[in-house]
């Protein structure tokens, strides 16, 4: 079955992602539906070369713009190219969407539309972060979709994040850490405290805290923050990334010896780059819904979003969303203690 | 009135605050008083030559160690170094306290001790940071203080960053911003919601919200947020700053030419270091006591801590505490409606 591809939103948009599908379809032989302007995507598709039995176009006539608001976007824009791929998947006829989109329509048009997972309360977004370790990348959850998190969201998302580290980073025993502000036990606020505790009762490699500074070092698979935090920590560390490139680039011409050795370390600043970026994986996934949603940066390149349909179809065919649905039911005892927790929920 | 160092904790006690105790003397006529174990401070100044003058040495029979919980410090060890250097503030004797030893310890003390400033509920750490203006560093605070904050305790810490930075980094009108997960008015949790409107009706220059990303960019001048949410931003920094030497130095390895530009590059990394870290300050202020209190790193050598002890000295000298005092004054219709707010605290 088929990945629906939005193709609207971005900064290209149609563009960069119908250029995008006709790598997958020719690179990966992965099926795609295109949905957007007919005619426009039509004629757009005319400029490459492509194997035509496995790309066809889906006709949107709305777009959510980049600043809508989700709500309304869900209420007034039954027609757009977010709502049509999402009901692609809904009526069986796609598996996956794929959208560079609005962030907050694509979710709420997905959780709207497909739902969630039966036992999952709140669909969070997963980021995948380099570490030290070239292989060795993590998934940090929440990465911004759910600002206020009780403990059994929390508790949920460590569950999807192992799912995922299972199934996409293909690890047999993911160690599961939470986000905190320091290593000990009963460290941060009571939210955080009780989840620890019901980790530590669940069938999860759950390895305790980790700090902010440690979970790049290759200690653990999958970081559980709630979505404000996981937004702070993400914006941080691109922030920090931005402040060493940019004073490096001012230092660097202060002298002329500076300024050779920074050409002679091309290939080295080059291969940070590739390693900091996600460009290889291609975007976040949202998970927790019934169905499989990528969601992509907005100034995504070809290359990133053809990764990410890739990206898509691999969670497809890992069938990551049976895994979840395994991880609710070997945890089961452990949710309904944080629904009672929670005043039942 | 001199500046009370207490000689114990950090990686090498003693040796360390001596030292930097004599070259704050030395470097900058500063007054010192050192507390710790007599003998051996005396013991120590043999090495040195300095003003006697200007450093005396107060004896304290107990040390409080870097994983003792602060409770149990503050009741059981009325003797040690910490306890007796902030109650020579207390007694009149010094106007401000530099430790390096265990941080929890050190901030009960000195709240239970000195009392906070009148109109201030939760002290805070305010950690000052650098932005891609070599001149231009921020203030963050809370920056691990408090983990859980009500919208007075955030109003509040906006005052006091804006005190410090009228005062310590010599600003006539500092952009006070909240640390958010979208510039929009409205982001974040009800907290912060509530904490915007408090800081729109200020006396403050409000600019309203902050992206992690965006704080680098010499936009701001303080940025408030939670003591959890500061210590994650903090943490997540210091690790893309380790990840980034990291990578770098392991793929320098893989060809004579980089290896080359990365010597070539000294000069430049040496001059990124030095713009990213604390050392020049010294420590982080935990404002909102009565007193100066300066919190260093364990690890802080010697140049960071005599830069802590001019740092207390400067706060002093800059009133900053009565600066902090007047911005409550101004503004102490905000505050008496956040506490309404806040159910009357």
């Amino acid at each position: 079955m088929p990945i629906a591809v939005d193709t609207m939103g971005g900064d290209s948009p149609l563009l960069v992602q119908v250029e995008a599908a006709v790598r997958a379809v020719n690179d990966f032989g992965i099926e795609v539906v295109l949905v957007g302007a007919f005619e426009q995507i039509e004629e757009t598709l005319k400029l490459h070369n492509y194997d035509s039995d496995k790309l066809r176009i889906v006709n949107s006539t709305e777009t959510v713009e980049m600043n809508e608001s989700p709500a309304s976007a869900l209420r007034q824009k039954k027609h757009s190219s977010i709502r049509v791929a999402v009901d692609l998947v809904k009526d069986g006829e796609a598996e996956a969407v794929v959208s560079a989109g609005n962030t907050g329509a694509s979710m709420a048009t997905a959780k709207f539309v497909l739902k969630s997972i039966e036992g999952i309360e709140r669909p969070a977004i997963a980021s995948i972060m380099p570490s030290v370790h070239r292989n060795h990348p993590f998934v940090l959850l929440d990465a911004g979709a759910n600002t206020d998190c009780k403990p059994l969201y929390l508790f949920q998302f460590a569950l999807m994040g192992d799912a995922y580290a299972r199934t996409y980073l293909h690890l047999d025993n993911p160690r599961v850490a939470l986000l905190n502000n320091g290593e000990e036990e009963g460290k941060g606020y009571v939210e955080l405290k009780e989840t620890y505790d019901l980790l530590k009762q669940s069938k999860l490699n759950f390895v305790g805290n980790i700090e902010g500074k440690a979970m790049f070092r290759d200690k653990v698979n999958v970081v559980v923050c709630d979505g404000f935090v996981g937004n702070i920590a993400l914006k941080v560390a691109e922030g920090t990334f931005d402040f060493v490139s940019s004073i490096l680039r001012e230092e660097v011409n202060n002298s002329l010896l500076s300024k050779f050795g920074y050409l002679a370390m091309k290939g080295p600043f080059k291969a940070l780059r590739q390693r900091a970026d996600y460009s290889e994986v291609g975007g976040a996934s949202l998970l927790g819904i019934n169905g499989i949603v990528i969601i992509c940066h907005g100034n995504s390149k070809v290359h990133t979003f053809r990764n990410a349909i890739k990206h898509a179809q691999e969670c497809v065919d890992l069938e990551l969303n049976d895994k979840i649905a395994g991880e609710v039911s070997e945890n089961l005892e452990v949710i309904n203690q944080a629904k009672i927790l929670n005043g039942g929920e």
